[in-house]
């Protein structure tokens, strides 16, 4: 669990990070940015800053704010209500993400990783701004931001953070 | 039709338009920037300039940007292939956009409209930057920019132009 404290330092970092991309946001979604620590409780490692646009049973648009070298842990989005799963574009708007998808490893990747992370997939996409991947529904992905963080958008169907399938067993989203 | 020089300079404007509101695009996307007329030849007032980011089978994300007053006709999106037709949100980045859609007509309109237009809906919608409005498949809309122009981000189901029901006959997509 995050203090009262971290996650209110933590709204405002993302949200001083947007406003110096030029990325407007309504004082109501500066407030409902979303902390996720992944119930890691290591913020500063593994965790996600988001701000949701729209999230309906067919369209979703979010910002993903990175700090500095943090991470999203490695997870598929698998198909549920018949559909074939979370299809996403994730579009760098600030700073470099680096993506690890499933394909050719890479020997030497930009990411660092925690020593008890669960990573099996390294194929390495470079993201700066102006540059985006789709990753295809239920397919294994993770990324980290560079040593100046990042911004990237994400462009997808319906998420349902709930049905996230994670490869770190101690992951609670 | 729009001459060469013509669509070379909307192109240019749009794409400094957007480097000034820091959206950075490769360089094969500001090449493939979309001027469109709509078949009226009147580009300063009416058309679109348009990035398109993806336009998959289940999701599609673009940079609209409108240059001062332009405005984009009244048209709708009617289902196809067995779904409902597209869903778009527009969020508008920076500038400001008078959106029209169903519903009360405001009795002073913000927007400013050619006499041998075709535009029956008059319920207003002003977006400003972080401001956005989501419009459901199949309803009638309409918008223009304000004096300073807009960048409006549209976040959707699957884009097909070719499918677009506009107001006015004379409009080619």
């Amino acid at each position: 669990m995050l203090t009262r404290e971290e996650l209110t330092a933590a709204s405002e970092q993302a949200a001083g990070m947007l406003a110096r991309a030029g990325i407007a946001l309504t004082e109501a979604e500066v407030d409902a940015i979303e902390v996720a620590d992944f119930g890691l409780s290591r913020l500063e490692e593994t965790g996600l800053q988001i701000v949701v646009y729209v999230n309906t049973e067919r369209v979703c648009a979010k910002e993903l704010v990175l700090f500095p070298r943090q991470l999203c842990p490695a997870h598929r989005h698998p198909p549920f209500d018949g559909a074939p799963g979370k299809e996403e574009t994730f579009r760098c708007r600030a700073g470099v993400v680096y993506l690890y998808t499933e394909g050719e490893p890479i020997p030497q990747p930009e990411a660092r990783v925690p020593r008890d992370g669960v990573f099996t997939v390294w194929h390495e996409t470079v993201l700066g701004p102006g540059d985006q991947y789709t990753i295809p529904p239920d397919t294994l992905h993770w990324f980290q931001a560079g040593d100046e963080g990042a911004i990237v958008s994400e462009f997808s169907t319906q998420s349902r953070d709930d049905l996230d399938a994670f490869s770190d067993p101690r992951v609670q989203r």
